[in-house]
């Protein structure tokens, strides 16, 4: 299962380059700025943007929006001929990325592009938008589907989305309010969730030179099941921790892993120490390091390791947070604010 | 200019098939449907989702939500190295679609996906996007970019958006206001808008053997010039019109054309006429007819022929109404709404 390659996988050898990403994000966040009306309260780059239709009242209703793909975890549906979880998948995605700014969902839209539209096919995309959905409590408010002959082949379809969802201002998560010595709370992933894809298959696929139904007898599972695990929504879990005020900042851990996505949640200045000890890796993960012969920063910054959301709680909330969690997951003691700027992988 | 071709084309057999998009959408409005909250004021079909925060204020707040694409316009862009025009043609699309319902735009999010980042390329779309958010007064509040290497050949992109706008319930356009005899007011267009790129790029690509920098005498541009003519935004000739209530409803003439949009201005039952002598359908259009050998009821189900949007208002605000726009086209009367379903196309 896990026969070593001629050199080790990064995301940059699989394709991505997740620093060309950031590179281009200045001129875009400056283009965006062009744009602010006296509405926008956020900038480009936190995990939704908000708006407000009362700039003056410090209590009025904010819209918290997010755009989210699927990435190529579609490649692996259509080869695979699953394609009633990819809309579940990206429903719990945008959910997660606003319920990190404290809102909840209000309503989706699609966009879904194919060559030439195979109803069926569109049909069961819808029914696991329409799952996700309706699970989470969101309207599938509208959508848009294209026919676009030449531009993706025959069984491609491209899958987007975007959620709305309410906050009120003042409940807002701000990372201003995290101090050094808060508690970060992880919870658990449901598998790769959308991120890491173009390293994941290149190591099944080509490395490995599994196939989809390829039976990976130390996951128990097809090649398929492992990596169409549906990314999970927090929304049952952290919803109820907002209402009581026990959450100060939030992390959705996607594209960049936690070394990238922990600090939007913290002030300039302070960074954090995630205790590796702390957790045990799902199988999963340690089967693409070992396969791909992955370094450990490649590890860290493709995938999600096991942790899809970071909490930032106050020491005294942290007995409750856990308790809370307990149902849902639960969650554990994943490190700590640190006064210094930078995530550090300690043990403890 | 015009070399007939061997077999007329129509827009299924340059690969669309806008009937299997229809028998699809019967599933999807279903799915739809069992997501519906208390909050939803639409069916899907609508040129856009509404969405009230306050189900109870007949005065409230409604938001009104639209996704859209560029189709293959895209590919046009692409081919021609012109980046910067076609977030202008998405966001003017997306503000059209809300614009139908009464609502003026918010904010906007875009989903741009390519192989390989070129960040050059990124920033250029970015702009376009910027230009047209700004010239429409709605914040670019966010966005999603996407790496999916194997997924985009080189140079290819995808662009999708979402804008999410207001206007308050009692101002929104309802089709149970329309009433036969009420006059219909067209609006030019400056091109495809973003409709028809499939057949258009068959026809003079394929059919007439040309690059996107040739030159087409007849339209005194090159073809990337003509098809790339920004999609207009509609916003500042009817926005004023509707603070002034001067219109009933309005029908955004995208694929389909004003066959299958202008029925969804009008209330069951009701249809209209359209008056096919009252404009001079721009040169663009007969050059895709001739070449093409395209049927009139294809080209009419493919493109706007020159009419971008569709205003009903009654019979004494049309003076006002044609005297306003003058300064932005102007506008013409181009049909009535006539007693009994279906468009029919007639003389005078």
């Amino acid at each position: 299962m896990s026969a070593p390659t001629d050199s080790p996988l990064t995301y940059a050898s699989a394709g991505v380059d997740i620093d060309a990403q950031d590179r281009a994000l200045v001129g875009v966040k400056r283009l965006a700025r062009s744009t602010f009306t006296a509405g926008v309260l956020s900038d480009i780059g936190a995990f939704g943007g908000l708006f407000t239709l009362e700039p003056d009242n410090p209590a009025g209703q904010v819209l918290v929006a997010s755009a989210d793909g699927v990435g190529t975890k579609l490649k692996v549906a259509q080869l695979a001929g699953i394609h009633d979880t990819v809309g579940e998948d990206l429903v719990n995605h945008c959910v997660n990325d606003i319920l990190v700014c404290g809102a909840r969902p209000l309503f989706f839209l699609d966009y879904f592009a194919s060559g030439t539209l195979e109803p069926g096919v569109m049909v069961r995309v819808v029914e696991g938008l329409a799952r996700g959905c309706r699970a989470n409590a969101c309207a599938l408010l509208g959508g848009e589907t294209a026919e676009m002959p030449g531009f993706y082949a025959r069984g491609e379809y491209e899958l987007a989305g975007f959620v709305v969802g309410g906050c009120r201002r003042d409940r807002l998560l701000r990372r201003e309010a995290v101090v050094a010595g808060d508690v970060l709370v992880a919870l658990p992933s449901t598998g790769l969730h959308t991120n890491g894809y173009s390293l994941a298959r290149r190591i099944f696929f080509e490395v490995l030179g599994l196939g989809v139904d390829s039976p990976v007898p130390e996951l128990g599972r097809t090649v398929a099941e492992a990596l169409l695990a549906v990314h999970r929504s927090y929304l049952p879990a952290v919803g109820p921790l907002l209402e009581r005020g026990f959450v100060k900042a939030a992390a959705h851990v996607t594209g960049g892993g936690i070394p990238d996505n922990l600090p939007r949640a913290l002030p300039a200045g302070l960074g954090a120490e995630i205790f590796v000890d702390s957790w045990d890796e799902p199988p999963l993960f340690g089967l693409l390091r070992r396969a791909g012969r992955v370094p450990e920063d490649d590890m860290r910054r493709t995938f999600n390791l096991g942790v899809g959301m970071i909490l930032v709680v106050a020491e005294e909330s942290l007995g409750d947070v856990l308790e809370s969690l307990v149902p849902h997951g639960p969650g554990w003691v994943v490190g700590r604010v640190a006064g210094e700027p930078g995530v550090r992988f300690v043990r403890r």
